[in-house]
């Protein structure tokens, strides 16, 4: 596909504007056998078409520039030439409407049966300049650079954008693929060409939506394993009808997407901006996986150091202070007005820069530097100054553009990578960190459903579940009536205790918001009163009549967190961890991961919750960690073993003092998935 | 100052490396006379040294390149050669400590008493490439290219940065100007100069910290009337000791400065490549000021159309859907399979472009059109297209970076922006929306303290102060003992209604956390219950004993809001509203407004609150816009109206079904300030 000796254009066309056209121009340094096809033959920018595919021989690949419905008769000429790998630029298919996915269907079996690999339809094309093979219908990607950055993006326009916008930055391309519709070659399978290819050094990806999210998390996990790859996901807004009319794909969750690329090891930004400065950094500078990863920054100008440090800040990335020997010798280096502490201003860039710079990097506090200065020829020259720590430095500069561009050119071939500005540098720092951190935790293996839980349950055996899983919950008695009700009353409360009363009707989903929760009952009046209310609430279709009652023992206080998990749709079980009340209903995002979930992975998650609440909110004890991720584990581990379980929502789960206890749980089934295995409830 | 006919440069060097060969080089275009002072004389870039300024004659302007403790001197020659303006370069002044900041007040007595206007110390300089006169130590800007952008930043070195990243961008320079330690020319001056300075179309701040508040807002009110200006605040993270060490200048508050920015109508960003991408938007488009603005996409490749798309929805930035006759043009105009409602896909360009561009532009719901096209020279000819549409259109394109600074050059000839890429274009459309919003709301005049309230007020006495500004609260009664109390409560409940007991103490100031606030008292012997738990508080220095009670109706629910207002050190007062509870403990930031707050700056922030809250949150009544927003304007009137109030916190603010209650009141004063007028507790 990517690396054919040689090429038929079908559709190559006489006129300019037309696609066929373009295409042609855009082959013209293509280095192979290059046939043109027009059923009208003639000639065509000097060569000779040929009437039919099928006159050609030994093509490796056919690139189809011809209308949908002629796309299925081209491709059994391509089989009929022995064609196995063919490019499909034509829209008009799945993205258009029911019309257009019949004539996809067609494609896509003609392909199967032909035995030809399909990248398309509804693309661009590719660009491979390392081997001057750029099959796409913009003929300016015939003088693209060749370099080490490799491209998948989904729309053949952003894989385009992208190309030349990596050009502005200095950095050449290794392969720009734009997958279309994707019926055929797609992500995963792409991702596992680029891990294996020597010349790719990092990676790019343009997202929209993932048809296959388990398929994409694994072969990233293989490819992230080997090189850095930066991922854009579109879809933070709500523009699913315009990406569906686009290439046919739903955006699917933007957050749970996000999470899962994270968690797959991916860099993900939030811009093609922050994509290219990205790649930048990381095509040339990757550090070992860790945790914690240090920066160091180094500038010429306090002011746009202040800058870069600030972003830095803003994206939760630290600069630590330098070790009482690294700042002695800085000390030395530099006049005694200048900040020393981390990042370190030269105030001028002085001969002594690349000293400096070398003290900075040997701290054993720093993995990685940037560096800011302008453009100074005569009092700076960076690259003898940064060569030294090639590897584990990033330059970002400010002077005339062709001034600079020349110093990249130059920075390059030292291995040293050059930003635009303090922003870009602040953006592709945080990339190297964020790389690094995103390999420092080792997720579990997927498992298979091999249960059901048959229906949604009610709150009694949502918790039985979750104890079989390890998950606390406070001491609790089911009541039929208000004979056994009176009897849990005396059974839970001992020693002045209170208890809460609550409607058990899993039908009824906002128990609180209609009188269905009564805390801290202390005595038979209080009860009667509570179970009045109960009582009182209308049935919900399907919900027991009479009422049940479940008394719990009121818990110990603490913060209330919110544990959650549902099945997305593309990437299955995800479990979710917010922050109760107010603040998780109004827009602060709760943090996403992929289950099942390792121990490492379920602490990471419990450790990005604001540090505040860690520590213990507003007076509560703190957080137990290793507790409330044992929860968290509990709560992946129940959706992916029960392939009915759509929702599960613990709201709230409270950290007293003696560890995380779950107050309710709402566990949903959807009735569609057929009964497997030991169905749950008692 | 920035147009000299001559110029002196103080300690011109014939050293490469120094400054004063540096800036001698800057200067090396400047049309008028160029006098070179060393006090060693000798030829310096083959011109020859005068010995000292006092023999030079006819200088309009001393460029110092000396060190600090040169400077009073030369500032003396300077005068007696009849100087009124100097640059002063050198760093080691207030910045550095105590030293720096002595020699610092000696240079501005000097330079008062001779009479001269000083820019900096602490600065690189500044370039005006229109009458080439860079004074700026660094070569390269004697050929950055003239332009209508003028440039204000705090920090010299990043006046340079902007000014080459806008270079980068094709936009040229009017004025840049590095204010460093802005001893004496500062914003405010330079605003107005900017503000009547014909050439300058659009203004960029860099502003670390803000010395007068009052003065920079007004000035760039005024500024803002006429041209569009744009911020960069730096300060989102923690940069405090860096950026002492920098020019001195305290960072403040980053919320309080960035709503004041925004208030006095100029657009904010987050970055400097953000505030390049605005001024290459704003320095050409400017819409008239309105509330809503309709923008408009057009796209010649839908993938990266979803992405602006993406991008304008996360700012918050809608496109509105276009008229049905708008759409039925556009259906005559492109083929049916593209997307047609806004954004608008043309599939490729076509012949057709410029007329699609004409019908969205034309459509009565858009103000302004963001185009996206590759760069296709044989399919879309952009001047041509978007020609008619100019001053209402923003272009961005992909391609060859040679071929698009060709393109840039066209289009900027016939006044339509272009920027490099796709979050570009949605930074400048959200920048371009932003500017004409800003100047939509008009803002009550300041006004000037004329009381105070003598020290920080107890509940009661906080609550009455309110009242009388029309703030409305739950009935109350102050009592002194518990037969008092006993008398309240008899007073207060009827019906079966119920109070609130309070400690009555201005010294206790988290009630709740100490057991000093008991809800849902009915009878006396909850009564009892409650007062003996408030007699139970420790006593906090300086608060009565025995306690004081307050008693209060018990408010009908409905969604809590916190209102309070701070003195700002640099601002002044400022108004904040934020939710209650944990969201706003949590990070979710209080929206906050420049006091005295006019009826439509107050109801513009209420309405800032999110739908979900003004709608009525969880089933509580909706947010009675206007009453709030008399809350809000009562609260900045009473700390404009008191100078000694430093800090008022109403926290809950209650939305009942009638109206808002202000359920806690704290209004705590600055003692140092001596008392004025009527003191407001009875």
């Amino acid at each position: 596909m990517f690396r054919p000796a040689s090429i038929a254009v079908v559709g190559a066309s006489a006129r300019p504007g037309k696609a066929g056209h373009a295409m042609v121009q855009a082959l013209r340094h293509f280095p192979g056998t290059l046939h043109l096809v027009n059923p009208r033959g003639g000639d065509v920018l000097g060569r000779t078409a040929l009437p039919s595919l099928r006159e050609a021989s030994d093509v490796d690949l056919a690139v189809l520039v011809v209308p949908p419905d002629a796309v299925p008769g081209a491709l059994e000429d391509a089989h009929d030439a022995g064609v196995r790998a063919a490019v499909v630029c034509a829209g008009g298919f799945a993205e258009s409407g029911p019309d257009g996915a019949r004539i996809q269907e067609r494609v896509v079996r003609v392909a199967q049966e032909a035995g030809i690999r399909l990248l398309g339809p509804n693309t661009s094309g590719f660009m491979n300049p390392v081997d001057r093979t750029t099959a796409n219908f913009m003929p300016a990607v015939a003088d693209l650079a060749p370099g080490t950055v490799s491209v998948v993006a989904q729309s053949g326009g952003v894989n385009l954008a992208l190309a030349f916008l990596l050009a502005r930055a200095g950095v050449g391309l290794r392969l720009g693929v734009g997958l279309g519709n994707a019926v055929d070659v797609d992500f995963p399978e792409l991702l596992d060409h680029l891990a294996r290819d020597e010349a790719t050094t990092a990676v790019g990806l343009h997202v929209e939506g993932v048809a296959d999210g388990p398929a994409l998390v694994a072969a990233l996990r293989r490819t992230t394993a080997r090189k850095p790859v930066v991922a854009f996901k579109v879809g933070r807004s709500d523009v699913s009808e315009f990406a569906r009319s686009h290439t046919g794909a739903l955006t699917g969750s933007y957050a749970v997407t996000r999470a899962a690329l994270q968690q797959a090891g991916a860099v993900v930004v939030d811009s093609l901006e922050e994509l290219v400065a990205a790649l930048v950094a990381l095509r040339a500078v990757r550090l070992p996986a860790a945790a914690r990863v240090g920066v160091g920054l180094l500038t010429g100008q306090a002011g746009p150091g202040l800058v870069v440090t600030d972003a830095l800040g803003a994206r939760g990335v630290e600069l630590p202070t330098l070790a009482d020997a690294t700042r002695r010798r800085i000390a030395e280096l530099l006049p005694p007005l200048t900040f020393q502490r981390n990042p370190v201003d030269t105030g001028r860039p002085s001969p002594t820069f690349g000293d400096v710079l070398g003290a900075v990097a040997g701290d054993p506090a720093i993995d990685v530097v940037g560096v800011y200065a302008l453009d100074e020829p005569g009092a700076l020259d960076p690259v003898a100054a940064l060569g030294p720590a090639a590897g584990r430095v990033l330059f970002a500069s400010g002077g005339p553009p062709d001034a600079l561009a020349e110093r990249c050119r130059a920075l390059d071939a030292a291995g040293i990578p050059m930003l635009a500005g303090p922003g870009d540098l602040a953006t592709a720092l945080a990339a190297v960190v964020a790389d690094a951190r995103g390999r420092a935790v080792a997720d579990a293996p997927p498992v298979a459903a091999t249960r059901t839980v048959g229906r949604t349950l009610d709150e009694h055996e949502g918790k039985t579940l979750l104890e079989s899983y390890g998950v606390r919950t406070p001491a609790r008695r089911v009541a039929a009536d208000r004979a056994q009700a009176r009897a849990a009353l005396a059974d839970l409360v001992h020693d002045g205790g209170r208890v809460v009363v609550k409607v058990l009707d899993a039908a009824v989903l906002h128990k609180s918001d209609v009188g269905g929760v009564h805390v801290g009952v202390a005595d038979a009046d209080a009860l009667e009163a509570a179970l009045d209310a109960v009582d009182a609430i209308p049935s919900v279709d399907g919900g027991p009549t009479p009422r049940r009652y479940l008394l719990e023992a009121l818990a110990a206080p603490g913060v209330e967190l919110i544990v959650g998990a549902v099945r997305d749709a593309a990437f299955g079980p995800v479990v979710l961890l917010g922050l109760g009340g107010a603040a998780a209903e109004l827009g602060r995002d709760p943090v996403l991961r992929l289950a099942p979930l390792s121990v490492a992975r379920s602490e990471e998650m419990v450790r990005s919750l604001p540090p505040a609440v860690l520590a213990g909110f507003r007076g509560a004890p703190p957080v137990d960690v290793p507790a409330l991720a044992g929860v968290l584990r509990a709560v992946g581990q129940v959706v992916c073993d029960h392939g009915d379980v759509t929702e599960l929502d613990l709201n709230p789960v409270r950290m007293t003092a003696d560890g995380p206890l779950v107050l309710d749980a709402v566990v949903v089934a959807d009735p569609a998935v057929p009964l497997r295995g030991d169905t749950c409830p008692a």
